[in-house]
């Protein structure tokens, strides 16, 4: 089983209020040093098949017309590597260290 | 200036229904072989200063106690070359094919 992540982010134009809501209350937090903060969303598809160009055309197609808008949000289709130890005992994510390709 | 990405997950003994209603309503829309999809958040943050082992550890800290909840979700703090291709022309993501090494 392969795994596919698409990355869906407001273009750089778009005003991000949840970012910058975040932005502002982490100097308020004690957190200083962050000057600019983006939120986006992040899709996991697991596929049944091979992950080969076939399939990531249809991921594109997917991530292009139902889970980003593309008239305001950019999406970014890259392959991720699954490991065996997907959860850490303390909220961290897992020890995947996996090199993720880029993949358009 | 640096970039540190932090990607917060559901995690898996979680039931996630926004990614279950992605992932019914592919079908439907003419796209076979998804078997399970996980929608979750991502989040860019620009560093005023370098990404040393103290500010990832400082991020992990925001990641951990305010980006995150870490009773039912999981985090990922990468950090991500920055290039100067940002945006592209047609809704996909930007040029970046940067290797994102995984730090957690």
């Amino acid at each position: 089983m392969a795994r596919v992540v698409v990355d869906v982010m407001l273009k750089p134009e778009i005003l991000d209020p949840q970012g910058q809501a975040v932005q502002r209350a982490l100097p308020r937090l004690g957190f200083e040093g962050i000057t600019d903060v983006r939120q986006g969303k992040r899709f996991e598809l697991d596929l049944a098949g091979p992950v080969d160009e076939a399939a990531l055309a249809r991921i594109r197609e997917i991530a292009g017309t139902f889970l980003a808008n593309t008239v305001i949000e950019d999406f970014e289709v890259r392959v991720e590597e699954l490991t065996d130890a997907p959860g850490a005992a303390t909220g961290s994510a897992g020890d995947n260290a996996a090199e993720e390709g880029a993949v358009r």
